[in-house]
């Protein structure tokens, strides 16, 4: 039997780590021999989340077609958020719940998006679409997902069918959702002892209208705790502007707590920020009232202020 | 409630006919407000299927925007096989069994897409997915798709679960298929009657490698019907290079009954379809032994040869 490979995006989150462990576990239910892998350094949230339910961490990978012909993705699909060599193998199968852009096959494939909150989510589905039992650990990290991607079902890009699906899980895994949630998401969102490249560890990159944008994000239970170090952040999103040759580095940075966040912009293109939330920027700093979602609330509204 | 549409490809084939209005049937049963619509003229083939079935072509349309916000779309992806105007409205979803390419959202949305020989087939799925019984004239056109996407099962497109749904909507509809489907498709690939537009009505245009490239696929029960006629076909072929500034035109002409297929070529990069076969062009013609899909044996190794 041909191996494979299944892994999430680039800086991995915790829905990007439990979805691929649990995407291998459905297919090897179904006689498929094929591995999780991780293409980053495990954040700190994902790092709880392992520890807690015991799982080691998927190996970590910088070139897949040394490997194997075909791959699988969980939770993205865009390619500069892929593995570096993606274009020299054959994406088989693919599970997300983002936007679809700068994805491209010669074959047909198997691609199932849904717009709900996190990826694990249509992995329920598909374990009992194909009446498959979810062991207890898979459960957890699972239902771990569905927190992290939801703000423990804060976030607008909450779906009732992920809430549904999570107590589901949480029922499976044995947990206190409220509790446990809590725990995962203070564990993620304690920045204090956090490296500056760890504070912009969660970066996508993405085309825009032509321009190269690159969106950190980092969750927090107060966003002082990343200001105070703000001349260090701009350093090194000045220079991956310059590495990248990006037209915009937003840096997202989300309180848990109060569900707003606030931004630090730099590159050429700040101008675009400030025109799709009605905000100007002081000292490269706004406000952004009631924005948690990077999917819902940055992406697509810069998506149409850039091809303006 | 707010107003969909919901078409297949330009230049509409019965999959593409027929699975919009199987999707606008699923929809409804849901509660959504939902219109299937056309992107072209029906071929002789999918009259023969709404005649038989007794049922009225959808409505022929050119734009979408001046009517609706949100669309669907069947049977394809690639924006310039849908209509005109598909940049001004939100693709909500999409249902397909092509690769994906020059495609893109703002967006999360739910997309479907299955290496399977028929749109229909997916269709099927999410029917009995949502627990919505199927009509028995709905089932005949599901029908109908499959047995003329899979060329009554003898296309290498055509998967076990094809067949599977296909006995299963014959059983619904009431319909002996080897006796129907051979009728339906020689309804279709009836040409001697077809004017030259006719002949190149089921038409696709793909980017490869930076090339522009238009194949044309008729079925027909003897080659001879349309080489005959080879010299206004050329005519017509190189009208559509020159107003389209294409790189390649391949009419792919299919013997239903021999399951083989002869090509005339058109334009500067003829040498790519030598390449990706083995073959020689005399008199812009040559032999495709054992070629019946455009979507399995043509579009993959162009694309792949395109890409060198």
């Amino acid at each position: 039997m041909t191996k494979s490979l299944v892994f999430g995006h680039k800086n991995p989150d915790t829905d990007t780590i439990c979805s691929a462990i649990a995407y291998a576990e459905l297919k090897k239910a179904q006689g498929q021999d094929i591995e999780a892998v991780r293409l980053g350094e495990i954040n700190s949230e994902t790092a709880f989340v392992l520890d807690y339910f015991k799982v080691e961490a998927p190996r970590l990978v910088e070139t897949v077609a040394n490997e194997v012909k075909t791959v699988s993705l969980v939770d993205h699909n865009e390619k500069q958020q892929s593995v570096a060599d993606i274009e020299d193998v054959t994406v088989v199968e693919v599970i997300d719940h983002h936007r679809i852009a700068n994805f491209e096959t010669a074959d047909p494939l198997y691609y199932r998006a849904e717009p709900v909150g996190c990826t694990a989510t249509i992995l329920f589905k598909m374990f009992r679409e194909k009446g498959i039992e979810i062991s207890k650990t898979t459960a957890g990290l699972m239902l771990s997902a569905i927190i992290s991607d939801t703000l423990l079902y804060q976030s607008p890009t909450c779906t009732p069918e992920d809430k549904e699906v999570a107590e589901k899980l949480a029922t499976i895994a044995g947990v206190e959702t409220a509790a446990y949630g809590l725990d995962m998401l203070k564990a993620g969102a304690d920045v204090t002892t956090k490296t500056v490249p760890e504070l912009l560890l969660d970066a996508k990159e993405f085309e825009m209208g032509g321009s190269k944008v690159e969106i950190a994000q980092i969750n927090v239970v107060d966003e002082k705790d990343v200001l105070v170090r703000q001349t260090e952040v701009e350093a090194e999103m000045s220079k991956r502007i310059a590495d990248k040759g990006l037209d915009l580095y937003l840096f997202v940075i989300t309180n848990i707590l109060t569900n707003d966040s606030v931004a630090i912009a730099l590159g050429s293109k700040t101008d675009k920020v400030e025109a799709a939330y009605g905000v100007v920027f002081a000292a490269n700093v706004a406000p952004l009232a009631g924005v948690v979602s990077r999917k819902k609330q940055v992406v697509p509204i810069l998506t149409e202020i850039f091809a303006k």
